[in-house]
């Protein structure tokens, strides 16, 4: 990015610099030159700009991740539990361990929130998060406590790989396929459906589940990352946007088939529209994969979750772009991008 | 503690309850019976209630540890700049590695902010966390950023230790003698000034920059852990508060020569009252270590900081206690305690 570029952008607002302009100043700041020869960098495999950073411990890699989910923009209390604040926010990291291959090992919680909450409800926050910790094997090792006004959440989880199967978002190739596991679209419609002033009883509970009590896809991560898929991507932002990561890193340019897009069955519009709907709505926390035709039969034969394919990366590209085309091959719009976290 | 009084406390405010209280609540749900056996926390050395977590990794200890900071609760922009906030958010993580004896390595830096913050603050505060990540030699790793209406900072840095050489607070015994690296109260002393309406500019640059830009021990950690020093805390709470985090874990009892407290030369009353004020006052970020004479000795000399030895652990005991005394070794009350982040 030229530096007179960066000159124009770094006096914006953050809502018009939008996040991923912001996230890109700081990794350039935070990479100092003389920095790569000293200890711990030179021992980083990946740094800022993939779901976790890894960097090497003796044989294994170690993997680190973090998330925050913030009241008023992630989740309000009306229509989310404690319980289930507790789950998501461990869930949200563990899907970035799964989307890297790996498996989580520890946890660290930071709670924020205004001194007239109840205990209890921090416990069942608590309780939300362990349950899904301890089906994982993950420990929370550590964290802290804080007064805010608002309810912020943000949990740091690490995770361990092995150093040859490790999933990055850089190591898409022309002939491959595009696969995505389970099904997407069911977190954007239950978040449409709130927004449209529908009560949560009302909406389909396996919408109310994939928005509240997203699965993360730690075991698949494994089994993928086992089959030789050297290529994840875990859909938070929503697919096409976190597909397009995907062709940035890897300089690819890839084509997606709508028709064969795998859309929640509870989804009230399963036509065109719908499946477009499905691709840009984000918090599907299922996982993006690129590889060969046969690593992916491989992988869907040893998967308990359907592992659909969706598309193909057609070239290397320096202005790396998705199109997306409907059954008789002819291009839709799908302009509209995934989550943004300063737009106002 | 007696499920009776767990029974109590869980539907208790959590500004009743107090941060600590909470913590023990969330230590005790966090590690299921069962889970002792699995893997990951088969190798966890050290768990909630320390600076940091410890887990084996192959013939090290890895260290992590997570502090948030919170606006209006920690910090405001009419006193501090976005560039010594971004200094104080990882300084203060670092000060936990520092207190186990461990070297810094990675960062995972969360930013919460509102979206009409301007891009160019950002930086600042990335500058000011990335000048004291640069000269610890530790890597930004990771991070995310995310809108929210106050501004909520959460980093999350790792480390690695020796296992023969980790620094806790558990490992007091009778007959140590305790000690505290430079001087404490002078962030306490900005603090009241600020509180007592000051300008910041009127207020010694001293006191100031104890409060804004604490300097991390880092080094003297290692040192204090190279000595044999085998019990540490950092001073964020208060003096006498981290100190009852020791004679808690260690379960013993503990006297402090008041006449012996090294205080910031700055502070406005350098009498036992002022002496009493900067052993409560949170935020110094120095270590408060226990050892034998001989090796708090070796240390002091290795030292580039004072090391001044301010008193003495007396026996066990199940009720751990602190005793202040003055020159003529009378008692004097001490009872205020430190920071508790959900007093109203």
């Amino acid at each position: 990015m030229p530096s007179a570029l960066d000159a124009i952008i770094a006096s914006m607002k953050l809502s018009s610099l939008g996040e991923f302009g912001l996230i890109e100043l700081i990794r350039k700041a935070s990479y100092a030159p003389e920095e790569a020869a000293t200890s711990p960098a030179s021992h980083l495999v990946v740094g800022i700009g993939d779901d976790a950073a890894a960097w090497e411990c003796d044989d294994r890699i170690q993997l680190g991740t973090t998330d925050s989910l913030v009241e008023n923009v992630h989740f309000t209390l009306s229509t989310t539990s404690w319980h289930d604040l507790g789950h998501k926010s461990l869930a949200v990291n563990l899907s970035d361990i799964a989307a890297m291959g790996g498996t989580p090992t520890y946890a660290f919680v930071s709670l924020c929130c205004p001194p007239d909450v109840d205990s209890d409800d921090v416990m069942a926050y608590y309780d939300g998060l362990n349950s899904l910790a301890h089906r994982h094997g993950v420990t929370v090792a550590g964290g802290n406590l804080t007064r805010s006004s608002e309810i912020v959440t943000t949990v740091f989880v690490t995770g361990v790989a092995l150093t040859n199967s490790l999933m990055t978002r850089s190591s898409a190739r022309p002939g491959q396929v595009v696969a995505v596991t389970g099904t997407v679209g069911g977190a954007g419609a239950a978040v449409a459906a709130l927004q449209r002033g529908q009560e949560p009883e009302d909406i389909p509970i396996a919408l109310m589940n994939a928005l509240l009590r997203p699965e993360p896809r730690v075991r698949e991560g494994r089994i993928l990352a086992d089959c030789g898929i050297t290529c994840a991507i875990d859909t938070s932002d929503g697919l096409l946007a976190d597909l397009q990561h995907i062709c940035d890193a890897s300089t690819v340019e890839v084509t997606v088939e709508l028709e064969r897009v795998p859309v929640n069955p509870s989804v009230p519009s399963l036509s065109n529209a719908g499946r477009l709907e499905a691709l840009q709505g984000g918090e599907d926390y299922e996982l993006l994969v690129v590889g060969s035709d046969d690593a992916l039969a491989e992988a869907a034969e040893k998967l308990k979750v359907p592992l659909t394919i969706i598309g193909r990366v057609n070239s290397t590209s320096v202005t790396p772009s998705i199109t997306v085309v409907d059954g008789t091959g002819t291009p839709v719009d799908a302009a509209r991008q995934g989550w943004n976290h300063f737009h106002i």
